[in-house]
């Protein structure tokens, strides 16, 4: 593996070493010394907290060295082509970057125009493949299986590079997917990827995972949904429509009340922090993976 | 000592072991490993390079890893509370949160969601504790004590989280404190913490240190005061109102010509740089003491 | 040398031995121990990515502790003075301090208020001193000598500081200096610097180096030029205009069509690339020149 630039790119067996490796990882409370002296560019175009603190800690827990550069402020600002700033920042040598950008491909760019490997952060709608994968860690880790779990992805599958990354995924894994929401939010032929769709929240009842993504505030304004309380309404996933046991997920941040009630998202079948734990442990086998392919985990242990 | 929320948690023997440990590490030139392998993750809700520089900076002195997030272009902004925002970032296990933010009670907030020990930052107008404990520091490294001292706190009481937790410092070391501004900016009542009040700039006379308040431009805007430059001319510490020998300070930033003449704030009886000296191995030791309480100096040193 | 604040201080030994230096680090691969446990302070008042993570990244490289605090969102916001910043910032005690800023003369302010060796990074249309330096030690390497080459700088000299600290450095080499462009972009008198003008674009013809100066598109509306289309037509650095083998430099980021071509910039002759991979190298001689002099590059090899 040279680059994360979607799961599309990934086999199987990928798939498998990565979470693997992240479950070797996450065990480890110290700081390991396998990326010492290695440069990672965190490159993001969009305002991020969560996963660009993410990937920094990743890196810097592998005792990486981190340069964190944020679009705003840059010189994208002074009209600069995210090739030419790629072209620029390559001369500092870096031995990965990772990069979120609003344009689908632009990690791509990056890839082409650079000798780092490089990690789709988030493309536009696109791609966030480490999210994809840390969601799989996450459902193996509570439900001890992937093959032929089944997950129901509810709410704005349109405007989600989440959704997009995670029905690639699971089909990888063998799980069955059904995509639930209002028609305007449910891409035409979408089950080409090999995923059912339903237009009635009920539709939820058979999985054993219901993840649930957020919806934003500009999908109202835009009119894709009538109202935030009339989607909540007919969408919001309440304790009345999930079962015990029935786990749920949530990429996060989430919107109490709209998308998710309260109580389900503290409830004791949400994985939601379990989620940005894995993403931890996940985002350190991508870096593992990447960076030192042939190191394995008990050598990095033993250094350690 | 688990968090450092408020002066109001602490007893007397606290703040002479934080002061100590303090003036030990005030003259330590080199990095110590003290914190080697801690996480302290600082969360700044409002705008600050002092405060977050020196935190970041005491918790590198003691060779802890530093993530730093604002909340400007974080989550926040889309609209996550901050139970869930300390929530999310308890999974990345940090040892230590320094929290800043606008409403009083947040770190309180922080400190039931997460494992961490939490340090109180600033919250609204109700305490900033680490600025109290480097005010005592400083006072007691000028004027050799703190007992008896009498300390003339100037200005706009009504609205700064520093006068109310230096207030209870105060009182709590057994120093004598006057109050002096104009009656619109001395809360009503406030007497009962233990200290005096005077609405004359005359009453500064009898202290030993003038501690001088931030006069914020808002003030004039709603009133609380007729005008920046009669607030000066009644309020504004001069060479006139100051006697040689009688140590002036201020949190900083000053505002030359307003609450405070440059001539002041620049002369022999200005402990204003000293306070940010102070603070550097103020923080140190609040952090020193919340994740190394075991740890004597002695040891602390000799690994070094 | 305690700062570096203008080419103008530097004699020609100093320009050789850095340029020494960073010929001498280029090669490196590995992380440096010269700096440990130095603090360099980066304080930024104007935006920047390239430059702050130019210095960020070569403090890094040298195992520096780098703190960076940008203007926006600080003190500097509440209406504190450049020197009540400075000194306040001097209670840290970092060994360096690298500042750019709007404001001619501000590097010296810092200087002359804290004890820290001050690196300026840009002040106002002033000087960049560490980027001619990098210029310098780019077009050595690709062309094997300084005296005696010719170098034309073309486009907006009147505002550039670039231009301003490339002319003094070139005239301490022994190089020959053209300016060419717009008269009103040319500074009247200029030629007592030390260099030449010219008023078409055919006197790039004789020149081994075309330096292209960044056309802002301020200044089309400030009316110093009549509209981008028509600068570039005139003075655009087309492939019809240099031949092979003559250099083309740009301090980035360029503006593509409008004062360089993209075929040129691409180009087998453009070293605009180099001068970023220079600049890594000469920021890193430039702090170990300031903060360990008397360490010669062999102990600190020898170290690591």
């Amino acid at each position: 593996m040279r680059h994360l630039l979607s799961i599309a790119d990934l086999g199987r067996d990928d798939v498998e070493r990565i979470l693997e490796t992240a479950g070797a990882l996450q065990g480890v409370e110290d700081k390991l010394p396998t990326l010492q002296g290695k440069l990672v560019l965190s490159l993001f175009f969009e305002s991020s907290t969560r996963t660009s603190s993410s990937f920094e800690l990743a890196a810097k827990r592998l005792s990486a060295d981190v340069m964190s550069l944020k679009a705003v402020g840059s010189s994208v600002d002074k009209g600069e082509s995210l090739k030419d700033t790629v072209l620029t920042l390559a001369q500092y040598e870096p031995h990965a970057i990772v990069v979120r950008h609003p344009q689908i491909g632009a990690p791509q760019v990056v890839a082409r125009h650079s000798g780092a490997a490089v990690v789709n952060a988030g493309d536009g709608k696109h791609q966030h493949p480490t999210q994809a994968l840390l969601d799989l860690f996450t459902m193996r880790e509570a439900l001890g299986r992937l093959e032929g779990l089944h997950v129901a992805i509810v709410g704005d599958v349109l405007h989600s590079r989440v959704a997009r990354s995670l029905i690639q995924a699971l089909v990888l894994v063998g799980a069955r997917t059904t995509l639930v929401g209002p028609p305007t939010l449910i891409p035409r032929g979408i089950e080409a990827m090999g995923c059912e769709t339903a237009s009635e929240i009920d539709a939820i009842a058979a999985a054993d995972v219901v993840y649930v993504l957020r919806m934003q505030q500009e999908r109202m304004e835009s009119a894709y949904v009538p109202s935030l309380r009339e989607y909540a309404a007919r969408w919001g996933i309440t304790p009345e429509r999930v079962r015990p046991g029935q786990k749920v997920m949530h990429p996060g941040p989430i919107n109490r009340g709209v998308e998710i009630d309260g109580r389900v998202a503290d409830g004791p079948d949400s994985l939601i922090l379990e989620q940005v734990r894995s993403g931890l442990a996940v985002r350190m086998a991508v870096l593992h993976d990447l960076l030192a392919p042939r190191l394995t985990l008990h050598e990095t242990a033993a250094v350690a």
